[in-house]
């Protein structure tokens, strides 16, 4: 390696050397063992179709030609059953715009996640990446096509992601870019950190009216025989929106400051059907704190208490857990990354126990 | 919904049952409870640039403007660290082209990967995605610029992946697509599983030779004070390339089917910073079975026997570990999810134990 290209990898490497342990430091959790009946990853969905944009190069991987047969519309899933005898309710947890099933995992500051959290309480947990994401794989067929010239630039799909700049007051770490809430819950010392679990987002190559990830996810419940469906932001309505494919198997619908309260094809059967369903919508602190978000989250909120109220009013089960009320407060838009997310954890727990298993938790 | 989304749907929904059932069925395994001292995820490298094109569109995510901060060069790694008193050295487990740390977890039938076959061994295992895939995330930039129109179609990235039909020869499932060998050790019947587990790779926004996963690599076995590295197919010699950055704590390589044995960027220093280093190189069956590949793998199998000559004469630790050499038959690319891939593990562990932590395994 020349002199220049050493140099620059030395530099890097110490760099990376650095930002690993800072996180680190704040690892040396003594926890009890985690004992595993079971764990391991799989696909929900998913169906074969033909491209002829295997490559960005005409000849495609081997110069033979770039058509062939891939997947689309997969969903990858890790889960974690606990050991022991209580049979709680398999719970899904599913990550939102821009992010993967990470969010759910160890926190940017190196604490425990949710993901860990439930299972040690006794519960299996299931984190997919959602359709389109991560682990999940993406269609690259028009991007190949433009590349090679079949298509315009204006077939590119429009893949979006956050800047750190709009996550800290779209997610409410302080009112302003640098400048943290006195109560901020969010670790902003680890801002960076969370930034490099921010990936870009392909969700507008998919249907916005018929979205693999809600089939994907009504198909899990049933095949875990009943499940807890929980979504956040992006998703925060998706256990709704895989309940109006099919309720089958869904006992519960959790909905994390979700970016809307509403189906994206509304229908008068909607609120019945939801109503056979316990539904928890949960919003941190500060709605209406950031001034460039106070038009986002404000009217979102109100229309989820509309919703919850309309829920109600048909004879179903929804609670708004709105934090501050709850006695906590400070809670940003990534409340399962939060400082007291174990806290936050224990209040869905507690809702789970009551609403969809029908027990008082100790 | 109306009448022709929701009978999609409730096909699709169908279909996506099905497939998981076909999957379910083959995991009906009594294990002993997988007891872990800890477990998690967390970022190596990775750091923050300036983009004027966070999304596709001119105004950006909330129409204020399409620049920001995003982060770059990140690498996600989970690991897992079994309960107990041994004092094994960590191993680090990367995938390859098109693919993710999904390779380690469980096999496309349902059985066990070696992630967690290593650590009911008694091993820390890390699996990371690479540089620019899956949770790593990776650069949208110029997508993004073509699109609104700031740069030309022919600076998008060349993204590749590669079909069923070709991946079905280049890794050896059988002679031509839809054949198996007689031996062939990978789950064929569960192709159409693994095919939902490739992604496209964008390795080719990466600098070739400085790719940003080896820094990291080479990061994060200091980062563990020690620990062995492995590689596959694409990524086959990143242990090396990574020992190339700094060989410090890369307590062993390990370079599975490697498509090169041979640096990026050679220099008469690679031999003698290699040869401190033990190495195993492994590659399965068949490597002249395949018409449309023979004059691939040959070749590479050639040259890395080559290589473990050149390590050896140079006063280094090299083994070639040829499968079929050692009475394990009809091992594809995939040696990993083979149905003998416990067995392939067990070869490892104890060369493992061998060279690297210098004990006699039982």
């Amino acid at each position: 390696m020349d002199e220049t290209s050493k140099s620059k990898g030395f530099k890097t490497l110490l760099l990376a050397t650095v930002s690993i342990f800072a996180i680190a430091g704040g690892q040396a959790q003594e926890e009890e063992p985690l004992v595993l009946k079971a764990q391991g990853s799989f696909f929900v969905g998913g169906h074969t179709i033909h491209t002829d944009a295997v490559t960005g190069t005409p000849g495609g991987l081997v110069g033979t030609g770039n058509g062939g047969s891939i997947t689309v519309d997969q969903m990858y899933v890790q889960y974690q059953v606990p050991a022991g005898t209580s049979q709680h309710v398999p719970v899904v947890m599913l990550h939102g715009c821009c992010l993967t099933g990470k969010t759910y995992e160890t926190t940017p500051d190196g604490r425990m996640g949710w993901g860990e959290y439930f299972v040690r309480n006794g519960w299996p947990v299931y984190i997919p990446d959602q359709v389109s994401r991560a682990r999940s794989s993406f269609d690259a067929t028009t991007i190949n096509e433009v590349r090679v010239g079949t298509r315009p630039a204006s077939s590119l799909p429009n893949i979006f992601t956050f800047s750190h700049e709009l996550a800290w007051e779209a997610f409410r770490f302080g009112p302003t870019f640098g400048t943290a809430f006195g109560d901020e819950q969010f670790p902003v010392k680890a801002a960076d950190e969370f930034g490099k679990q921010v990936v870009p987002d392909l969700n507008a190559i998919l249907s916005p009216t018929a979205n693999p990830t809600w089939t994907n996810l009504s198909a899990l419940a049933i095949h875990l025989k009943g499940a807890v469906l929980m979504g956040h932001s992006e998703s925060g309505f998706f256990p709704e929106q895989a309940a109006l494919v099919s309720a089958t198997d869904i006992r519960g619908a959790i909905s994390l400051e979700p970016i809307t309260c509403s189906s994206a094809t509304p229908t008068p059967q909607d609120l019945p059907s939801l109503a056979k369903i316990p539904i928890l919508v949960v919003f941190g602190d500060h709605l209406g704190d950031v001034p460039s978000f106070r038009d986002f989250w404000l009217p979102i909120f109100a229309a989820c208490q509309q919703f919850v109220q309309q829920i109600n009013n048909a004879g179903g089960d929804a609670t708004m857990l709105h934090l501050p009320d709850a006695g906590l407060f400070g809670n940003s838009h990534m409340l399962m990354q939060d400082k007291n997310n174990l806290q936050v954890a224990d209040l869905i727990l507690a809702w789970i126990d009551k609403h969809v298993e029908g027990e008082a938790r100790d």
